[in-house]
């Protein structure tokens, strides 16, 4: 490994005061991360899942959940690939026996050869796990940077009376390609034929303009980090021209009059994008790109609205299952993701990020880059995952 | 990239007068490539090739045609991912709206952000692309080192009075020992199944030997560069004798009475064979063996013959469909690609330069590599395809 | 190759007195290895096989067994991507028609070019061949390295009374998992569910303790080299406790009294294990993990049994196929390659040398890292591959 490193040093070397950006590959550790829906996860179930380039083990005992590294410390394999759960808080390894208790990691046992010193001495690596709005949080991490969930989720996801609704998938893309895709404004033009626009209170641009004044960055020490771009500020570009004639057009919808948002997005560590009136009026886009390894991320896409009866859950349900799931995360996201897998080549060893050329309207993500490389709370080495 | 060099330095820096062959694994650059028949690419149609490792669009525009890189400027995504011409001159990338102009390059808008300060400032790499004898040449490289096309062809292959009737295939082996292949007048031991000989007015040997002056080096200053082997000062092998027993004999067919070739085979920069009376006296086989990349080429498959009327072309044409494709460059020449893609490995690792062991009759290749090295006009590199 | 060493010097470097092993990757050279049954191949037939990541040829000639590199000192190519055997001693190559004499590896002529002088000048490597048991063993190493089979063999194998049947299959581990698989005495509780402890004398436990005195090892000057557990000293393990309970038993058959193995196991150079009183009592199980790349080995599992009459010889075979076969090298050993197989990924980049946690019974497997480090006859190395 020492041979391969995980980010070619000479384009890290090049980047400058995003360097941090781009070492971090396989994601920033120290944060929380969305890893499944709580519903997913039943009482005393085994789940597999892979987190910033390692393995994890999940498990839900008495109500909450567990979050454990699958690989035994003895010869290296995985406990799922034949799961021997012979207590509730325990799992042994199906090879030689050697039983770790979830909560805490404990060698308590290793029943083929039960003498050993080994015993009640070694622990495996366990990560602190937390339920919220529906959703298992991990913190992938070391046991004393653990800080509070809220510094690591956009404002108002944990609100109380924020109902959230979503569903996930793996996408093939670095993640960081995730979360440009979904903060950079120019990314509209690819929406042009999106299903989306006739559910809407206005209409989709093909670009946009920023202004001075759109950008907004958060860096309060107690907060979530994060940079904010402001649609109010821009000028939405409804006219695409070539050698003088207007080729193409921002598409409009009959019953849809509005031609301007009055919202915009944002996007926070450790990788998720809030959308202000997304996928319709009155409903927040809330999406994780939540790194899996180099290649590959879980894309994580939720959707808040507040709600104060069961009328309003009902209705929302509803809402969600009709339009915002087939013409929104389903529909309007496709595009995205198809966008991501074909970007990827070019970023996959590393060159992309100092061949790319960016546009003036493209600052949003340098200032993105440098929040990012500012605030993440460490980077996820190849080291780690041995 | 700088990490893994395209080719192994131990080994280029073996291989004395011919280093510049070894070093050019992804072809010569600055020479002109045939990369598809005229008549595969209608106006306004547009083609993705790909072409000593740099991916490249085709598009016909009032008739004549144009190559550009595929590959955006702004995030490196393949344009050709989804084609989106709003103009007959253009391509917009589908991402963002980067536009650019087939015929110069130059970045024309950029439909989501139309103010901004690079647009007219940037261009896209283009290559010059000329069409002779129904095929289109691409010149990849650099627009000072453009040079006239008949130094990158055979002798006679551009002559008014000769047509020129053909396919491409890809093929699984690097260019180079396509080249070798083709050029090696040993390798006719591979051909003695082959249908074609019942249609030819000799037979095949098993070998050959080569004798002094059967060689000549091509080297004029404005010509092509080359090298010619003239089999009738070779001797030719008739009798596979093993251990004092003839075991096998060049194989006879009834029909035809001579036993030797008057003719001869050369190979040219930039990896270009002429086969002089083949597959049949009267005709002239060209082929050119086009880097796809280090592993892959596009064998370019050609008959030419003199023609002097309307009668001449049907009657050739004729020949062609009958006997010159299904004997010739599909049966003849399918052991040939067979044989390249069995030797690919042993050269994958560049190892198989110094590791290999020739005999006297091969010292036609070495010319050849020799040749190559003198004369290629530029090795394609890795930086090449950032 | 020199750029990618087989095996990270870094762990190397770390592993102090079993360095040797941790470089045999791809297998410890000069030494035996059984590579087919005599059975499987016929007068004048030729097989392919790989071996410690050499391709060889293997030919049977008026009833004796050579083995050749299958590899064409011209240009590389595999000999037997079309085998042209014109006499019954050489092969010739496809390609240009270089004939090499079996027997010796001589160059004998060029068909192609029959006045070359390097014919009767250069020589393909060959390897000493050796059958016995039914086994035909190839050295693969140099010729001035030759030793007796007798060393590379578990003692007992080769006795004249002993009659030995079996059959092998390629398992995609590196080598040394398999041997160490076989020589753990952990392991056994992986098999917990076999259908074979119903044919047995004895149950199978949980798991073993490894008491003083019971590991032997075997480094006499002219002898096999190897370690041997004993498990008549071991205290067999037959309950599995977790937080104080009594959660899995080793596994009871009704018609199965004894609770003791009386034998132990034994591993040896280059990697070859004999198991006694195995699969059932009055066998003894003989198993090669013979290396033919990085991650793949051939598993040749065999069983021997004393016999001195031709009825002995039926039961034998009775008793090998109605239960030894399905039962115990089908069965049995099933669990054993999937666990191989599921640990490979680990070891494969080296670093689980060195991040593996091993416990107090693992010790024997120390013992034979040290004696195979200090006794292998050479390692393979990826320029032995050239």
């Amino acid at each position: 490994m020492s041979e391969t490193p995980l980010v070619n040093p000479e384009v890290a070397n090049m980047v400058g005061d995003w360097r941090g950006y781009v070492e971090a590959k396989l994601g920033f550790r120290n944060h929380w991360y969305p890893v499944r829906f709580s519903k997913e996860l039943e009482e005393g179930s085994v789940e597999v899942i892979k987190l910033l380039g390692e393995q994890l083990l999940l498990k839900r005992i008495d109500g909450k959940v567990y979050a454990m590294r699958d690989r035994c410390l003895h010869r290296g394999v995985p406990l799922s690939q034949k799961v021997e759960c012979y207590s509730k808080d325990t799992i042994t390894c199906w090879y030689h026996g050697y039983t770790y208790r979830f909560q805490t990691g404990e060698l308590v046992n290793i029943l083929a050869a039960p003498d050993s010193r080994l015993i009640g001495r070694r622990k495996i690596t366990t990560y602190p796990v937390q339920e919220a709005k529906g959703l298992i949080f991990v913190f992938l991490g070391d046991e004393d940077m653990v800080h509070d969930l809220s510094c690591d989720v956009p404002p108002g996801f944990l609100d109380d009376d924020v109902m959230i609704l979503g569903k996930h998938r793996v996408v093939n893309s670095n993640w960081r390609l995730g979360a440009e895709n979904g903060f950079d404004s120019l990314h509209i033009f690819i929406h042009k034929d999106s299903t989306l626009r006739h559910f809407r209170t206005f209409n989709f641009p093909l670009g946009h303009t920023c202004l001075p004044g759109a950008v907004t960055l958060h860096e309060d020490a107690d907060g979530p980090k994060g940079v904010t771009d402001d649609f109010s500020k821009h000028h939405a570009v409804w006219e695409g021209i070539i050698d003088g004639e207007v080729v193409i057009r921002g598409p409009r919808s009959e019953n849809v009059s509005g031609t301007s948002a009055s919202a915009g997005t944002s996007i926070w560590l450790p990788g998720v994008l809030k959308v202000d009136s997304f996928p319709v009026a009155g409903t927040t886009q809330f999406e994780w790109y939540v790194p899996i390894d180099e290649g590959t991320h879980l894309y994580v896409q939720t959707v808040g609205s507040k709600v104060s009866s069961e009328e309003d859950k009902n209705r929302f349900e509803d809402l969600y299952e009709r339009i915002l799931l087939p013409h929104g995360l389903d529909g309007f996201n496709a595009d995205d993701i198809w966008a991501r897998e074909v970007t990827e080549p070019f970023y996959a060893d590393d060159f992309g990020w100092v061949d790319e050329m960016l546009c003036e309207t493209d600052s949003t993500l340098l200032e993105w880059r440098r929040v990012a490389s500012r605030h993440g709370r460490g980077i996820q080495t190849l080291e780690n995952l041995r």
